[in-house]
């Protein structure tokens, strides 16, 4: 049996912060010892989510209130800026797993110019490892602070990472057309997000200046040895809650669809949240709802030398929570799929 | 440690199907034996259902492939009709749970009455025990054949009876208002199921003549003691998948709206799936989604002499395949919860 | 030729007076001279609502900047307490069309206890007629001020009204079970209407206390010639954007469905956007979504003695900015479609 | 005034079918007279329609009981394949309006081998016309025979063929990340298009092998004078009604954003359907929902010598019945807007 480890969720009230609640309530080896939510403290959880009654605990406090002695890990779901400072003021003996943008960007003039804010942190900053549990294990397995990719970044680095090392596909003309249900912008009152104003409707948002466009740069880069990238990338907003697929187009170095298909395949074989389909099936975000699950498909273009990349995954799973928890599971030497074994919800 | 039951799903590619092999897949002491779909033979489960990629056995077979030797029990989801002579036909050393309407109707004439069926196997009907977990735990412990409650049914149900049984709320008069997701129609094809038809739109349908009002009528009459009760029953679809709400709009025997919320409490105290809301709290099918939770709520009305009960539950869950589950491990001897831990997916 | 009126509408930037501009920019002769919108003044319209560049005028102003010389008509759509204070301000010369509360309550002290504000303005209150259009339409022709009557009134007394003064259904023990769209809350900001709170979930507010239940009360008691009564009214919440379905359960005083079928058709025979479905038609939203039409349908309960009304109406347009426009048609002697013939949109 | 034509629907029980009545009856110079729907032949429009009620006529014929000396225009709406046999027959003295796709591809080998039929009347395919209404307007007012283009070519060529014929965009290279409701498949019945199998989900289809590509390359290719254009077009099915947006990605010929955004709002600056929005705002389905409008915005790309096009339309309108309806009135010399004045709804 395992050792059980004390975590701390900060921000429990936002969507992410909610979703860390739900997956670690199944984790046989977390306890969740405390929860923040500045604006509610005081409150209980279950009066801002009915749903948790049943969890322990229930109380919400300011992050002054944690006795971090009696803390091993600290999930972090709030937003980037005040997530820098508060982690910063965080024991050294507290493992911390960040699913804000804020440790993302190794250098810290990307992180201005994209985020309108100076990092103070540039040791933390340096210290930070990339939190894509497929790519990055053994970093992450081994570090303090981990910084949980954005759910865009991870879908689209998921499905390119592998095939841009084999040098299957080009980083030139990269475009990628992405989709995301509603919950990615997360529980802010913004009148965009009213129900009356998303239902039945479609639009892209954020065109050529959405923020996880330099984050997928930097790992393209790393991956491909180049010190410039420079993408496209098109996010879409779907009536929808959870969800997020992204549809990329790629120029091939010769290789095929069935070629990539191999690649991605062979490296994702003894993952157990990356599934390849097949030449004839088709990802949707109904397949992967709920799960920590990303769906990858292949396809060859009508235009020579293109392929057509597809991935899918829940947004606030793999895309935040789910993959917060699958890091957790590689710092503490657990099981990779402890606490997100859930198979999707569908219908 | 448990012993192991061996489980067969009969109708695997139906939604009640799917959802009870997502449960499944979490029990602690269930094994998934074998899957049928009569339609899908000789296809593998991920072909209908891609998020299942993971599950095993994969093969959906006919039911004339198995092998009951080796089955314990047989979860059945199949529609009215069919499910009777397939029952009849499952030898006696296997256990079985259906979440048909084949043996809700203890009375023959009323079962063919609404479902224009002859029954043609009354020593099982006369065995079947009506599969309401919360109230008939007892009985359905010791049982062969549980006939798992219709969703509405289920939701009408957990409201009532305690209030009924302690004579507070009269069963003369009773109007049931109820709203369902479109899952609640299956996966059949019907124009009035389209997308196109459903979504940005709501609409009553079968006013007066639901088959789920005999079963409610049954119950509360076994409840009250009463040989007749009549009740008003009128469904309507919303434009979601999951989720069920009744408004039971009912007469009192004095008794106001705290005295039934104390006799629920007290009630369903040591009942883990079915929490009673404050009377500042309000039912929402978000707050059940996905899991065997039901809500209850009461709530005075203006008129006098009268109360509003609402109860909610999700329609594919404690619905259906989450009290199949739930009954299977009072025939077993399990912990109730088995299986079934997994907290709403909200949002 | 009709003679052109100058139409003002207040407040167009909430969805009931987008609506009224909608409405309006297809009547052949009213004209809209201006559009106020305090929080936006000074914006264009189609800063606000891209889908109107090409409605003229464009400029959203002040109330205070309006030259009511030049105006016949105002339309107002602002929120209660609100409206009363503007509406004194507004020159005997013009007409009004209030689309609020402000003058629906004729008794002071109801507006107060519902309403929690005092009304200042009792001389326009005696004034005041209650706008529905088909029951009131003499008075409404030849007042001065027009209460538009709720979204859920104006059903529920569409279908109620005729066989109330029929004497076929008793006032005693009426209950309604309301459902509407999302577009009834408005476009104002609030967390539980987000679209992440609301998709995919289904749930009652406001029970026995939605302000629309004493509007209802005074105009049954009127028809029934009853000091006093009291309903039961319970709304729930569908995620749909347009759309409101109301469900009635009666006691009759013997007449049966096809009695008041009989009586309500009588009744409308000559109204236009009122349609009485037959025994086998259902009322749906989607029926009359984006149109002026109400439709009534009435159904014998299993229950004796009990029958079961459904309306359903575009609370948008019949149950607010439609019904304007019909009164604005009254109001002025026009033909009582105009502006008001497009039919649904659907699907 | 107008001389009054006769207009015959056929396949008035589709979707697009349903929208050609809508709206023709708000049209001031077409006169429905006769209808026809072969499944439903005898039953009345509103059996199948309840919105339409109130249009006349209301019966449902075949086509074989049409009285075509009565008949000036005839709209078919019947599927491709169907469609040209059933034209054919057609007496010559009546015009025709065809949305299927029978009559759009010019060359019949394409044709046969992207739909997997022989084309029987190569006579009527030379004589045919494309009706994208701005850009053959001539041609369309002097034709018999009328091809209405497909929903996304509609949107796709909107977009493109100004910045094409202006040699501001290469066709080389050309993506399109394609978005549609779910009306665009049109009411059959398919378990794909139930609405537990799309709500709350999102995915593509048809990857590579759409039919609506050789349509777009035969169009492009005579924009630009090429033999040979192919093009990627991957479309998605997003979970609403209705709505289409394409969001094109381009290499540029030396121009950018501002220089094609010029282009095409000098091109459609007199086109009264087509709107260029400017460089702060965003296409998006809602504002042109039930409407005859097309969006179109153009972006910069971050990526050197790209630009980002978008064009949104209402699939059922613009892109299908409306473009029918912009259609008739050229070829009859009505105002281009007659019967399309509509604006859209919203929310």
């Amino acid at each position: 049996m395992e050792k059980i480890v004390n975590v701390v969720i900060i921000g429990a009230s936002g969507y992410t912060g909610a979703d860390a609640i739900r997956l670690l309530s199944e984790h046989p080896f977390a306890n969740i010892t405390a929860l923040t939510a500045h604006q509610h403290a005081g409150k209980n959880l279950s009066d801002i989510y009915p749903q948790f009654a049943s969890v322990s605990p229930q109380i919400l406090q300011t992050t002054d209130e944690i006795d971090w002695s009696n803390v091993d890990i600290a999930i972090c779901g709030l937003p980037h800026g005040t997530s820098q400072k508060l982690i910063a003021a965080i024991p050294d003996t507290v493992k911390i797993i960040d699913m804000s943008a804020d440790f993302r960007l190794k250098n810290q003039t990307t992180y201005q110019d994209w985020y309108g804010l100076s990092h103070d942190f540039p040791d933390l900053l340096s210290e930070a490892v990339y939190g894509l549990s497929e790519h990055y294990a053994e970093a992450i397995a081994s570090s303090r602070l981990v910084a949980c990719p954005g759910c865009y970044p991870t879908a689209v680095l998921t499905a390119l990472l592998p095939v841009i090392k084999a040098g299957q596909v080009s980083c030139e003309d990269l475009i990628i057309d992405a989709k995301s249900g509603v919950t990615g912008a997360g529980r802010s009152l913004k009148e965009a997000n009213l129900f009356s104003e998303i239902a039945e409707g479609l639009a892209p948002y954020g065109i050529a200046r959405h923020r996880h466009a330099p984050e997928i740069e930097q790992e393209l880069g790393l991956a491909a040895g180049l010190d410039n990238v420079t993408i496209n990338f098109t996010p879409h907003l779907v009536p929808m809650n959870r969800g997020e697929l992204v549809t990329i187009y790629a120029k091939t170095n010769g290789a095929n669809a069935d070629d990539m298909r191999s690649t991605l395949a062979a490296f994702y074989n003894d993952k157990p949240f990356v599934t390849i389909v097949g030449e004839n099936e088709t990802p949707a975000t109904r397949h992967v709802r709920g799960s920590n699950y990303c769906h990858v498909g292949v396809y060859q273009d009508r235009v020579p030398n293109r392929v057509i990349l597809v991935a899918t995954l829940d947004n606030l799973v793999k895309g935040s929570s789910g993959q917060a928890v699958q890091n957790l599971n590689l710092m503490c030497g657990f099981d990779e799929t402890s606490g997100l074994t859930q198979l999707p919800l569908y219908p």
